[in-house]
C-alpha cells in the first residue's frame, strides 16, 4: 500500500465542509476562513519513547496527537478549523496505523476539526506532527503576556492527574490489554481534553494565557515572565482530583500538581474582578491559585506562608 | 540550550511584516490573510536516509526543506507567506542545527516566507516537516485535475537534472567538502528552484498542474488519472539540460529525465492557443512535451513512434 492509498483509505473524512475548497490529495489544500478573522497556526510534534511511552495504545495517540495541537489552539482563544498531519513510521506498522487513524480522525470528529492534507514518510521511529490552523478574531487574541500585577492566576479542570496517569502506565506490563481502561488518572494522560471552548470565552477578558504542557510551575513561569511580571502560587488551592489525592502520599502532595507535565489545561491571567464569583466557564471548573505581582519572580505559598519550590522545568519522560 | 533557546537564536527572523499578529515564541502564530482571499497551505516531510543521503549538507538540507513544500504551492498558482517547522533530530548535533537553520532561512528570505512557529522534538533520526500557508484567490486554483483532451502537456525548466545530481551525490565520498560546489547536476538535486512565480502567473489559463517530485512519466500519469484522461509524452521534446546530455549514454538518455524524481519544476496542462509561440514564463523556460487525450492511459511516442516505457512510480533511494 503506497503513501497515497494510506491516506486515501484511513484519513479521509465522509463529509467535506464548505471552507475546504480542496482537501486531503491534491498538492495541497485550499481553505477559506471567515471573511474578516485572521487565522492562527500551531505545530506539535510527539517522538515514540519521547513524548508518549510505547506502551500507549495506537489509537491514543492518534487522539493525544489532535488534542495537544487543539489545547495551544484554546491558549491563543481561537476556534479550530482544519489539520494536517505529518506521520513518520517505519512500513510494518499497519495494524498500528489503523489505530492511530480511528483516534485521530475520533478527536477530529469530536473538536469539528477537519483533515485537510498530510504527508505519511518512512523511518526507523514514530514521529507524528500535527498542525492545525483555526480563525481568531484579533481583538480577541490571547498571548503569553499581558498579564497584569494585581490580575488573579487562573486554572481551569484540575492539575496534575495527567503526570500520575503516566507514572502508572510506565510502572505497567507492556502486555496489559486496555491500559487505559476505566482508570482516571491514566485517561487523563491517554486522553486529554483542549479547552477550546473556554479558551474562546475567556479570550475577551483574560490578559494572558498559556495550556499546560510541562507543568504548572514551568508553564506559570513562562506566563509571567513573557509579560516581565511575577506571582504567587497559593499550593492550597491548586485543583486536585480526588483520585489525585487517593494516589499521593503526603510527602508529594504537590509534587504532580506542580511540577507534572501534560495536563492540557488553561492556565490564565485575568483581573479578579471578571471571575468573581466565577466557579465554571463552559461546563469546565474554573480555579483562582494565586496572583501576579511586579517581582519578576513566582514564588509558592502554603496557606499565605513561604513554601519552597524550584523547579527546572519540565522533562520528557525518559529523559536524566 | 532547551528547544524554546533554540527556535529563539537560529529561527528568528530579524524583522516580521504586518501580516503577522503573534509570531514564533507563543503558543501559536497569528497571521492575516489579505482581505478576500482564501488560504492554501502545504506539508512535507524529509527524512534523513530516505529522503536525502547523509552526505547532504546541513546547509543544503535546510533549504530544500523549504523548496519542496514551495514547490506543491506553485503547483496550486498561491503565494506563499508563512512557514512553520516541526524538526525531529538528537541531542548532540548544534554544529548540523546552525546550518540547517541558516540553508532554512536563507530560502526563506529568497522567496518571501516568514517563518512563525515550529516545534524542535529530540528522536535518533533527522525528521524535518516544513509546512506552508499562502494566499490564493480562489478563482485561479490549479488543481490537479481539469486537464481537457486535446490541451498540450508542459513543463517548466529542464527534466532528470535532480536524479543525475543525486546519483552523482551518493557515489562521492562522504568527506568530500562543499559536494555541491559548482557541480550544475548536484545543485539541481541540492538546491532546487521552486517555480512560485510560474505557477501564479499560469494558473488563470493552465486547466490542471503538478510538480514534479517523484518522476515526470508517475506525475504526469497522477495528474491525468485525477482528471480521468490519458496523454502522450513526446520523449524528444523533453527538455534536457547540456549537463545531463553530456552525462547520460545514449542507451539511458530517457531514463533519468522519465523516472528521476527531485526535479521541482512544474508539469501542467493548457489549451494549446494559450501558449502557442511561448518559450518561457516569468523567466523560467516553458516547454510542451506532449498532448492530453481522452485515452486514459499515459503513453510515450518517440519521434512519433510509440516509444514503449514502464514506471511503477519513484522510490526513495534507498528503497529496493
Amino acid at each position: 500500500m503506497d503513501e497515497f492509498e494510506i491516506i486515501r483509505r484511513l484519513f479521509v473524512p465522509d463529509t467535506r465542509s464548505a471552507s475546504v475548497i480542496v482537501g486531503v490529495g491534491d498538492d495541497g489544500a485550499v481553505l477559506r476562513p471567515q471573511p474578516g478573522t485572521d487565522i492562527v497556526t500551531v505545530v506539535d510534534t510527539m517522538v515514540a519513547g519521547v513524548h508518549f511511552p510505547a506502551a500507549l495504545p495506537a489509537e491514543d495517540v492518534g487522539y493525544r496527537a489532535v488534542v495537544v495541537n487543539l489545547s495551544d489552539i484554546a491558549a491563543m482563544g481561537g476556534k479550530p478549523r482544519w489539520m494536517t498531519l505529518a506521520l513518520t513510521m517505519d512500513h510494518s506498522r499497519s495494524d498500528w496505523l489503523d489505530g492511530f487513524a480511528a483516534g485521530l480522525m475520533s478527536a477530529a470528529a469530536e473538536y469539528g476539526v477537519e483533515l485537510v492534507g498530510g504527508d505519511t514518510t518512512r523511518g526507523q521511529e514514530i514521529v507524528v506532527s500535527v498542525q492545525i490552523t483555526g480563525e481568531i478574531a484579533t481583538e480577541r487574541v490571547m498571548t503569553r503576556s499581558g498579564a497584569y500585577p494585581g490580575d488573579g492566576i487562573y486554572v481551569t479542570g484540575t492539575i496534575g492527574d495527567a503526570a500520575l496517569g503516566l507514572k502508572r502506565l510506565l510502572s505497567r506490563q507492556e502486555d496489559v490489554p486496555h491500559p487505559n481502561g476505566d482508570d482516571f488518572l491514566l485517561r487523563r494522560f491517554a486522553r486529554p481534553a483542549a479547552r477550546v471552548q473556554v479558551g474562546q470565552e475567556i479570550a475577551s477578558v483574560a490578559t494572558a494565557a498559556i495550556d499546560l504542557s510541562d507543568g504548572l510551575f514551568a508553564d506559570t513561569e513562562k506566563l509571567l515572565s513573557a509579560g516581565g511580571v511575577g506571582g504567587t502560587i497559593e499550593v492550597n488551592d491548586i485543583p486536585l482530583s480526588d483520585a489525585y489525592r487517593a494516589a499521593t502520599a503526603a510527602s508529594e502532595k504537590w509534587h504532580y500538581a506542580l511540577s507534572g507535565g501534560d495536563d492540557y489545561e488553561l492556565c490564565f491571567a485575568a483581573p479578579q474582578s471578571a471571575f468573581e464569583g466565577v466557579l465554571e466557564v463552559a461546563g469546565v471548573p474554573v480555579t483562582r491559585i494565586g496572583t501576579v505581582t511586579d517581582e519578576r519572580r513566582l514564588t509558592c505559598t502554603r496557606n499565605g506562608k513561604e513554601f519552597p519550590y524550584q523547579d527546572s522545568g519540565y522533562r520528557h519522560f525518559n529523559e536524566p
